[in-house]
């Protein structure tokens, strides 16, 4: 038996089947049309905003790191729900203007930025995390035969990095940002050319659980900041102070406890050095704003029994769950919480697997699961499905296509 | 520094800059209108399916698996140079018919067929490796209902596996295929329905560079096969023999030596059981007949120096060459092969991390590679690009889209 991990918040049963906004799953599978299905709660996305609101500085501004989950409908909340969107491409761009957000509140940032890519973000007016110099130096050239002035701010690779995270982006060599010590002249440089001084991106590593290790790299990112400010010598307009907030994947994570993080951060706020007074802070979430409000949905199609072991074959799997299959940036893999979403009140009885339909050993969604008897019919769901699910694996692999997508 | 994987022979420069099908990739690029492009040679692909031909017994015919590129060119070239396809899924079969191929040369395995899948297949005369008893009641039931008689193969798990595959299909509790101890009851059912009886498919895994593990293998498939026909009683009119054949992506890795394995499987079906004697006889390959046909081309939009090291920053990256970046079935990430293609006859002169240009850590195509000089605006190569490439990445992540892709 190996365990699940745990399951969200929010997610109750109605007439022992697993329901979301007021309405069972299969209610909401019949109305999208069939399985596989990525259903998504508005109310539990709207509710970890008003937690941050509440739990954060009022003076914290709060980005959407739109790459989490980019589906048309959810850009369209989050835009209402909180202060600016952070892209990563040319198409994430398309994305949010066409969810009606200002460009004056998107920022661009990514490694490989091409031409076309830069030249779109300056005549929208959105602003670019510069990457590097030779990346400054491009953007200045197409600003400058646009007629246009763009809006710069500069992604630091800082020293230290987020202790515990599960992606590391900052400490060491790294084809993110620019190295600290560089940062200062480069910004003078950008600053003397006329363009729009935005300031700095500093974006340590994301899902992180442990609540000491993200205030002291925010304390680290606002020393730094602070110290690059003195350095450049012209006031800092806009700190982004990255993310890294994490949610309970597996066995035994604890979610992260924001009330402390918010606590330490006001009390930070209170004594803040000079050079940043004036600065507006923002943070940039993704996974933690939708990952937890998101729900796989899909119908097993064969249970089966090989050398003792049951097998609950569904028609769905990595082609859109990769994460979840162990495939995508884990080493060993570990169970996703997952339940018998038809049985969902239903006592733990046999130990399965459950598994997709591809033809791959890979297609794993839960090993040696304790969960209800399922037969062929019943729907399994897989939770934390809301970010990095359907946008984030290989919809088209072994002939199959995109899952089905809805807001609830 | 890390070693690269071995870059597959036929791949030569033509003025100093990689070539396929006798022009350079850069004219390749330009006439398909851009990076990334996947370049697949058409020359290439039949010199492999003629040195099968070369080499494997006469009466082995020589399926292909076209999960591993399902590009309509490629499956248009292979239906002219193969014997059959095997496929997946109902969105397989519709790109095979597309492609021309014969539905009686079409056999679909997988564990999750949807009643809709089976519908069509046997609609289209298709044989289905039949992958549990459930699954066969629900063929015939179907079957039945259109009136039509089903053709009916079953896909056994058996008690063996393929030594040092990469991906293990049999040997133990699997989601495939149906326990062999179990397989002659069922196929007696099968055979009394009335349903043509297909015969057997036997996978054991696949990506194996070590002859003597497929010899034994096949050895043992054939022993399964003869002593699981005497128990049906009835003749075995078809026998997938399952594939294995490895292609070497990594550093030390040697090509699979066919010879021998022809060899030994000539001198096998030379003194066949008396029960496989009027067996037609088929192995099922896909990325051994296409995957060191094909090449990955991103262009350097970026280069840059964090902590001395080089980041040459493409216009490619994991959301097209997933299982390169080490992000699929890997525990270990290491290099496939890689060269500065606009460089490649040049000296390796410093180390350098080849990244593509998502906003993740994950995204590395080579790390700590000796390479040529490179700068913005040249193209890099990842070889053994043809399998498991653009089908199997997610190329929807962070806003980014398709790659090109060409036949030459």
């Amino acid at each position: 038996m190996k365990p699940l991990g745990p399951i969200p918040a929010g997610f109750e049963p109605i007439d022992g089947e697993l329901s979301i906004g007021g309405r069972t799953v299969g209610a909401w599978v019949e109305e999208a049309g069939g399985t596989p299905l990525f259903l998504y709660s508005h109310d539990l996305i709207r509710r970890r905003v008003d937690l941050l609101r509440r739990t954060m500085p009022d003076r914290l501004r709060i980005h959407y790191a739109i790459k989490a989950n980019s589906y048309r409908p959810i850009l369209e909340l989050m835009r209402a729900l909180v202060d600016g969107f952070d892209i990563a491409s040319a198409g994430e761009l398309r994305m949010a203007l066409e969810a009606g957000q200002n460009p004056a509140l998107i920022s661009f940032a990514g490694p490989g930025k091409r031409d076309e890519e830069l030249e779109l973000a300056i005549r929208h007016g959105v602003t670019l995390n510069l990457e590097s110099e030779g990346e400054a130096h491009r953007a200045l050239d197409i600003a400058e035969k646009l007629g246009a002035t763009p809006r710069l701010a500069i992604r630091v690779n800082p020293s230290f990095e987020l202790r515990g995270s599960g992606m590391k982006m900052g400490g060491g060599a790294k084809p993110f940002g620019i190295d600290q010590d560089r940062v200062a002249q480069l910004a003078r440089s950008l600053i003397a050319t006329g363009a729009e001084w935005r300031g700095l991106h500093i974006f340590t590593g994301s899902q992180a659980l442990d609540a000491s290790a993200i205030i002291e790299t925010q304390a680290n990112v606002l020393g730094l900041a602070a110290r690059l400010t003195g350095e450049i010598g012209s006031p800092l307009p806009h700190l982004n102070m990255g993310g890294g907030f994490g949610i309970p994947y597996f066995h035994g994570d604890q979610p992260l406890d924001v009330d402390v993080v918010g606590g330490a951060l006001a009390a930070r706020i209170a004594s803040l050095p000079a050079e940043l007074s004036n600065t507006e802070l923002a943070i940039e979430l993704g996974r933690y704003l939708v990952g937890e409000a998101g729900v796989y949905l899909a119908r097993i199609v064969d249970r089966k029994e090989s050398h003792g072991q049951v097998f609950l074959v569904t028609d769905g799997g990595l082609h859109h769950q990769l994460a979840a299959s162990g495939n995508f940036g884990t080493v060993v893999r570990r169970n996703y919480p997952a339940a018998i979403a038809t049985r969902f009140d239903a006592e733990p009885v046999e130990e399965a697997n459950i598994v997709g339909c591809l033809c791959t050993p890979l297609d794993r969604l839960a090993d040696q699961a304790l969960v209800p008897r399922a037969e062929v019919g019943d729907l399994v769901a897989i939770f934390c499905a809301g970010a990095y699910g359907a946008s984030a694996s290989p919809f088209t692999f072994l002939g199959q296509g995109p899952a089905h997508e809805k807001l609830v």
